[in-house]
């Protein structure tokens, strides 16, 4: 291998591919990047074995040269190094050439760099996916409905299905449900699926669609998504991104969800979060988070905490709506708190179905989007 | 107590205070701020022994009435909890009363909190100063001695005299001297010091200087700075830093500096930045940061490291000025780093007495900074 590459354009897919990469994985080829040279351009694979991420550089674009190849092939180059050295280089252009023994010559401007490579075939190879399924949707949208339910994950590993989002799609209907038992996100969406998709129990990673939220560019991208057996592959500009399929079964949570309230409020977001990340401050020296909301006579709710150490706080806020039966109730603010940060609308519907069943949140402008939290059984 | 004061203008005032909060103290008093009212306006005042800090809101100011005092009096707040809700209040006002029991009741908007106090008659009394000795000089002066000197302190605490900055003055001259014993780094700057003030092995404690110098404002502010005999004041506007000096006799670091070179070189700061922190990425795999300087026939130099799993880095750097003998050195790259980034010269100068003796480092157009670093002895 013996190429010459513009600095900006591989440091650019470098970045992608490098959040696949692992600094605790016990395979020491893992710990490297695969760099693989043909006529057509150059693509790097980067794998921790949950998730590989592969990025092409096309020898030219739009009439420019990016790769000049004078001489195909590959080579595995340690990427902690390899990332942080392309970054820092002199010059906007870069010679790589392949020598004996893996060993690598990176040139750049005055700077001369003897790299030590490992063998790609020792790499492991990516799994080929079947494209019967694929699906398409727009990059914020999906980054959009992550950030949505992500945080309802469990982050105990006991249960590992429920340290991921479950994927369904029927119809045009595409929906992440995230639960830990305590709380639950729900966030539905309609595709245009022209190809009649349809598939349930697909389970991913919570912390893998982080690093993809990462990768995915806010504005004007598609994203094709292919759904196989026990992978799903997203594909992004020129970015592969594979992940597997966490195993086991996800819970039905369809029954937890009431349909009819005892007590329904509607409210200003921006006013309900600031007043329960008041009460937060007090609750969480008490490490339980445990705020308590009461409607009260005059039509208004008050929302309270109170810690022994530190004191007791108490504040009044006004409703746009309040039907049914009076309420008091308690639950973990943090929950809430995590919950009103990811809604976009300005009014809130919250609806109880007593004190000890749980509370469902919705945003007034979007009936896409659900929030559940199960109360606190408080003694007073 | 009972007050009305503007948010805005106690929340700076406890943003300052709030440098001195340790949160692993022993003594539960100065987990707390305490708060002082008489009808000139307020004090709030932290410690943690090491540090004191005191900040005062007149009553009025420029005719605009910040502090509306309808009964003095003084409590002890939980720091914490206080420093994060008051910034969370609803409203530009807060009402603030002490009860029976130091029990505190803050108001603003329609949030009511009942804050625990504890009695002020507890809290450590700050040392009076006497102020003979007193001079006055620039704020971003001042941060910018700090900042091109601390980084050069010990962090092994079994020599506690060197984790302070020593201070001197005499004449106009007023030097900062920072040394772990490896490197040292040395900054003087001229005053005018009509009073005469003298004095030397003055030594503050890097870190209290790190903290300082987020309290001094970046611009237009004099700071006064007054010296006794174990402690030192400096007066910022309308705050007070109080800082213990530290124990003990700094060592005599004159003769340590060469006066006189067998190698001198002039070259572009920027440029060896850049190319000593691209061979630290690699000496920094061998934990011993070591990177090679070596003088070339064709009057540039080489900057070299190496790592036995990762490989090689050299490059030529071009020299604006040569003379002397060749010099072939090594030594850490962090610490040349350290000073490379401090320095504001486009230009450099580096004097060398042999490959064993230290290695001098100034900025070309700052006669008043001089940075040294120790080399280290290698076997070829």
């Amino acid at each position: 291998m013996k190429i010459r590459v513009l600095k900006h354009d591989l440091n650019e897919s470098i970045q992608h591919v490098a959040k696949a990469i692992s600094s605790r994985t016990t395979i020491p080829i893992l710990t490297g990047i695969k760099l693989e040279v043909n006529f057509q351009g150059m693509t790097l694979t980067a794998s921790d074995t949950d998730i590989s991420i592969q990025a092409f550089i096309p020898a030219e674009d739009q009439n420019k040269q990016i790769v000049q190849v004078e001489r195909p092939g590959s080579v595995v180059l340690p990427a902690k190094f390899f990332v942080e050295m392309i970054k820092k280089l002199p010059s906007a252009e870069i010679e790589m050439e392949v020598q004996e023994g893996f060993k690598t010559q990176i040139r750049s401007g005055s700077t001369d760099i003897q790299m030590v490579g490992l063998d790609p075939e020792e790499f492991p190879v990516l799994p080929s996916i079947e494209e019967n399924q694929v699906i398409s949707m727009p990059g914020d949208l999906l980054k959009n409905m992550i950030k949505q339910t992500v945080f309802s994950i469990s982050s105990n590993e006991t249960s590992p299905i429920l340290t991921g989002v479950l994927w369904s799609l029927s119809e045009n209907q595409f929906k992440f449900v995230a639960t830990d038992r305590h709380r639950l996100a729900s966030r539905t969406a309609e595709l245009s699926n022209d190809d009649q998709v349809r598939f349930s129990n697909i389970v991913i990673s919570g912390k893998t669609l982080n690093e993809l939220s990462k990768i995915v560019p806010d504005q004007n991208t598609i994203v094709d998504i292919v759904v196989a057996d026990n992978q799903v592959l997203f594909k992004i500009d020129r970015v592969l991104f594979y992940t597997r399929i966490l195993d086991g079964t996800y819970p039905d949570t369809s029954k937890i969800i009431p349909t009819t309230y005892k007590t329904e409020l509607v409210l200003d977001t921006k006013k309900l979060s600031d007043s329960i990340d008041r009460a937060y401050l007090l609750s969480r020296e008490e490490k339980t988070n445990i705020v308590r909301l009461q409607t009260m006579d005059n039509g208004s709710i008050e929302i309270s905490s109170s810690s022994s150490e530190l004191g007791k706080v108490t504040e009044q806020l006004d409703l746009a709506e309040f039907t049914g039966e009076q309420v008091r109730i308690s639950f973990n603010s943090k929950y809430m708190l995590d919950v009103l940060k990811v809604v976009e609308s300005e009014q809130l519907h919250i609806g109880f179905t007593g004190a000890m069943s749980p509370i469902i949140i919705k945003p007034m402008d979007d009936t896409q989007s659900l929030y559940l939290i199960l109360p606190y059984r408080t003694t007073n």
